[in-house]
């Protein structure tokens, strides 16, 4: 039987990446089809709306969805994406690469994100002039959730769990977090430890190696995704997934990255991982498994693109990937 | 006139920093005089209570504060604290020093922590069982109040001035943090950068060399100024200072230590520069320079505590600085 991919470019570097990832999927033959989609900057300057609500339908009724980047309007694109595939949980895996150059070389995480609340939650207020509020949710079921995700995650790569919190201060909110964390372990019988998310910001720094798997509030996974990204050689790397129960979305974790669009020199790298795991999410393990090998083997021996310091183009970095499938 | 400085050591290794401290300030002869002050999880267990009423009076009766550090009880003892100086701005200088082994040796970065809102504000709920919020809280007089201080202070070092934010999400209340400052700016024709924190996090990691001063609302400076840390070789060389309109209070990033606590071999540096911060703003500049001085000459000759690959003492490391100073 086959997929139904949504493809949904975006802007800038959006659209070399993606098309990118779409030729690598075309050469394996899958019988994949795929339904492009609009979404971002341009889509608002031409229809008035960032994320049309033809964009959403076509998401809700695909396989899944390969994202790449909106501009400005990244958050109205985006965060409603999330939510169309019903997401609870964004998958981010921040690896260091031989063949490329890595603050830290010996980083190999990933990072388990809240996809639904905390300070997401879009509850915000303008009390009176000048004085502002947001109001941040946690909650029992999507903690569980999110946590019972993480721990399966977690033993199927055979890493410990560290939990990201800041309940010293946020002691009713992140203490449900830490709380509902703590029954999904104790009924699994899962070992955790837990780490202040500022001390934890540092101690990534200065010992990645100690960590696996690291469950995240929703805007801390947001900012240590993005730090382990500047561990291991920059956001060109970094692929995610937005696992929802029926539906999911796979995106890379940068943006559209407006000073470099449009020459073809966007590292393809993060859209090809995205790809490779909603390859994986879809059942074509092995297929996933093939693209990833061949983007290591790519970054390893080059092509690289100017971001990892070489002089390639994003369609020589995508030929030599598809080169070594 | 001789000022008075209250000293609350707290637990673990703030009773071997602090007085590391306080043998440097008598060696320097300045005529200051001493009152001691009790907080921390040992008065808890003495007294019930984290934070004894005498304390902060003393605290609030003194022309300013070094204080160690907390453990358990550390929100509970340090946000009071810096209330009861009327802190509205938390000063964390990041430095790469020679001598010193750091992941990024260019940086020298300062944060201007926004410290009386933000999630820090203290408004939580549990709405029903499973479900918590937290309300967050954005002010233009205290935006403002941050900016005027972040541009001050970076004019005097004539550094770049970036404002971390996440109003791409959070948008009516870093809408408000970044609007507040624009004003700011513009009455005195201040030019400053906005970063999204995510993106920064990263930045920071990867070019350190390109910021100066960085201007955050509370929990985004909490984690990156700890992500500094990481940086430049850990906690254990970051001060801080928490300035109010009329009182001040400085300590060291660190927590308490237990792992080392008792052992003799913390690094007393963190504390030491935040003592010099103290003597600057109480207007021994010249002071404040010399102790500066010979801390630095001692983090590049040594001697160094174990944090620092060394094996020295924290009476050994004290010693060499006082014999520089
Ligand atoms: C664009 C923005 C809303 C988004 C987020 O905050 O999740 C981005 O930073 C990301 O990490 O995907
Ligand atoms: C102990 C805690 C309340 C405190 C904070 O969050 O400000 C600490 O992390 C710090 O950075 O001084």
């Amino acid at each position: 039987m086959s997929e139904t991919i949504a493809v949904i470019p975006g802007d800038g570097i959006g659209r070399e990446v993606v098309p990118a990832a779409v030729r690598i999927l075309d050469e394996l033959d899958l019988g994949l089809s795929f339904v492009m989609g609009e979404a971002g900057d341009d889509t608002r300057s031409d229809t008035g709306e960032a994320l049309p609500d033809r964009t959403v339908r076509l998401v809700e009724n695909s396989d899944a969805t390969l994202f790449g980047a909106a501009g400005e309007t990244a958050a109205d694109v985006i965060l409603p994406l999330r939510a169309a595939v019903g997401s609870f949980a964004n998958i981010r895996p921040a690896r260091a690469y031989p063949g490329v150059d890595a603050v830290k070389p010996e980083t190999d995480l990933v990072f388990i994100r809240e996809n639904t609340e905390g300070v997401y939650a879009g509850i915000e207020n303008e009390i009176e002039p000048g004085i502002t509020t947001l109001t941040r949710v946690v909650t029992d079921d999507a903690s569980r959730r999110i946590a019972r995700f993480g721990f399966d995650y977690a033993a199927e790569r055979d890493d410990p769990v560290t939990v990201a919190h800041k309940a010293n201060v946020m002691r009713a909110t992140d203490g449900q977090f830490l709380e509902s964390i703590d029954g999904v372990a104790e009924e699994r019988d899962a070992e955790y430890d837990t780490a202040l998310m500022d001390a934890l910001a540092m101690q990534l720094i200065m010992q990645p190696e100690e960590y696996g798997v690291v469950l995240c509030p929703n805007l801390a996974g947001d900012m240590l995704s993005d730090l382990a990204a500047g561990l291991v050689g920059g956001l060109g790397l970094l692929p995610s997934a937005n696992i929802g129960a029926e539906n999911a979305l796979f995106e890379p974790v940068h943006g559209s990255a407006p000073d470099i669009a449009g020459e073809g020199i966007a590292n393809p790298t993060a859209t090809v991982l995205s790809t490779a795991m909603m390859l994986e999410h879809l059942g074509y393990d092995d297929t996933g498994t093939r693209v990833r090998a061949a983007v290591e083997e790519t970054l390893e021996q080059g092509p690289h693109t100017p971001d990892l310091g070489g002089s390639a183009s994003t369609e020589d970095m995508t030929s030599a990937i598809i080169n070594r499938l």
